[in-house]
């Protein structure tokens, strides 16, 4: 008998998994989804602009005593692990339990995991309360996965935790198991600007909140991220300045840009 | 009998008042007023910047243990709600303490009272403490006076309450409840920066601590902010290069811009 | 008999120093050293930008369980006290720990020193645990010494405590109580952006990591700043566009242009 979970589903093709992207950029500036974010004070204000940039409206409470009801009125979560103090793991866990119940999407993003075991040990904890998606680095795949991160790994794992992996790269990489997508959008000052990986996830929250195939939100926000950083580095060629210009090119960023810069490739996976 | 917290008083002109504004800008200026800022992680950098920029010396501690300390060395307090924890709320309430003992005005941010039922609980709390000034948004008000934003609702509150609100939106309105003042200054990109309104009320902090009359001091910080806005989205058309030109602005900006840019309207009251 | 501690050192000329600080550019460019920063989250962000910028690479958990595997994976360790609380205290006994057991140089930043007493009694606890570094401004040294900041005093002070002092100033003065050098680069809009002075301290570390010779390493570490700042006022006019500017500077400066603009100074001390 056939797994379902690892049937081969009909694929979608290069040009309609960018046309999707393009769809998703409209939906959110058309409604403009809140998007509340746990996420380290280092990444809180970029992350904040970010999504305001594009059009979404960031929330970004931590206290446990109130972050439930913010969920509630958010349309998506995201959990960045930068932090890793009790109070904070505790306002986690309600956050992704109001997500749960009230059916948001939340997107994990396990920074350092790869910097310290007990950041590695709670993401994989936090994997089984059911994420959307997890955007990450190889580094942190890496640790969290315990293998490297080979197209075949990162399927694998993916399919298993039944989520969207998006591994973030010179290449992106982004998977349920059973498609998979590559971006090969973004620049290099993209790694020069402190809190860019957590902006990145805020922003494929923000996608998810507007497009139910998690695989599609999360292609859509790492494309609409990695096109936003070109046309940032055409102006600006040293971090300082293009920090400000990538938060402008988000705010630029219109269906026919991303749809002209995408270089997306859709393979069918195993 | 006529209750003299409900006469109507002499009202300046909108010139006169306009003028009071410069007169704020000039002795902050040559003061450069110690200002604390309690306020939350996403706005503490911009609305630090923003302090330095116009010409205050901002400082952030939120430390229980030593918040008293700095109040009691600073000229003026803002006390934003961007955070709910114990933690803060017992700074705040130490703060607010070292303020009212010292003669040091305050300013109270009801950041998101909209969102959250207890933060609105708490604000109203912290208003028996009497602020000089209230600075919020329409949804704030709503929530924290359970009434829609007219003129005459925002008059009663401020009267009851014996404090200026101050109302940010496309026209921003200041009253103490008699007097009322409306200001048509401001640019949407503003709304696309987080932390705006936090350094606008910082900027209202640090006017109350050169000017007496707090609807006076209030008006001035909105008017400086909004003018810093226009003068911004001269050179900037987009968010990011937008807050740093916003900070450019509030550093550069002068007694005879100020004047020839105010956009400000004085309505007797009642 | 000669106490050893007073004894004059062979002492580097100007040129010499100068040459020593461009090698460690060159080092710190080749090596991009990892620098844990236990800072305010006021001055985080900038604080992390600005290490990438230079060419480091920053982490800044705070979190007492896993600040110590931070530490040990990090080549060098910023103590910035823009906090006070017990958590933080927590976290930076045993960061300290950490980076004296495994060999790691750290600096200490006693932001705010004058502000609040119980500041300086916990900076001069901390100075027992042997920063390698400490850099202040004139303001935190008086508080911090309990004594003016002449040149006799910060020597003394150094050559007590066994560090460098590094104090900021608009001419820079560094001593380890027997060399001293002095710096005259720099600008007044340094002085208008938050967290500069907290961002010279980590990259002071940048160095520290980098070069045994902690004079040298805080010479380093403030000339860069100082140049980077240089060349940010030649580009932008006011601390808006000189924030974005300073770190575009910071990625950009190259060992020639560090030579040519260096103004430094070395004398012999005692």
């Amino acid at each position: 008998m056939q797994n379902p979970d690892n049937a081969a589903r009909a694929d979608v093709s290069r040009e309609e998994l960018t046309s999707q992207a393009v769809a998703v950029l409209v939906r959110l500036r058309a409604k403009s989804p809140r998007v509340h974010c746990i996420t380290n004070s280092v990444a809180q204000n970029f992350t904040a602009n970010a999504l305001l940039a594009l059009g979404a409206v960031p929330s970004m409470t931590l206290s446990s005593e109130e972050i439930g009801a913010f969920v509630v009125r958010a349309d998506a979560l995201l959990v960045n692990l930068g932090t890793f103090d009790r109070e904070r793991r505790e306002a986690t866990s309600i956050a992704v339990d109001a997500a749960a119940q009230n059916g948001r999407p939340w997107v994990l993003d396990p920074v350092f995991v790869d910097r310290a075991a007990q950041r590695a040990v709670y993401a994989r904890d936090l994997i089984f309360l059911e994420p959307k998606a997890i955007r990450l680095n190889t580094a942190e795949f890496t640790a969290l996965a315990e293998a490297s991160p080979t197209h075949d790994a990162v399927s694998t794992f993916a399919r298993d935790r039944r989520t969207i992996i998006g591994l973030s790269g010179e290449t992106d990489l982004i998977t349920d198991g059973h498609r998979i997508a590559s971006i090969g959008n973004g620049h290099p000052l993209m790694a020069r600007v402190t809190a860019m990986g957590c902006a990145a996830s805020s922003i494929v929250a923000a996608c998810l909140a507007v497009e139910e195939d998690a695989l599609v939100a999360t292609a859509a926000g790492l494309l609409i991220t990695g096109v936003a950083g070109e046309m940032a580095a055409a102006s600006a060629q040293a971090p300082g300045s293009f920090a400000a210009a990538i938060l402008d090119a988000l705010y630029n960023l219109d269906s026919q840009t991303l749809a002209d810069k995408a270089r997306m490739k859709n393979n069918t996976g195993e």
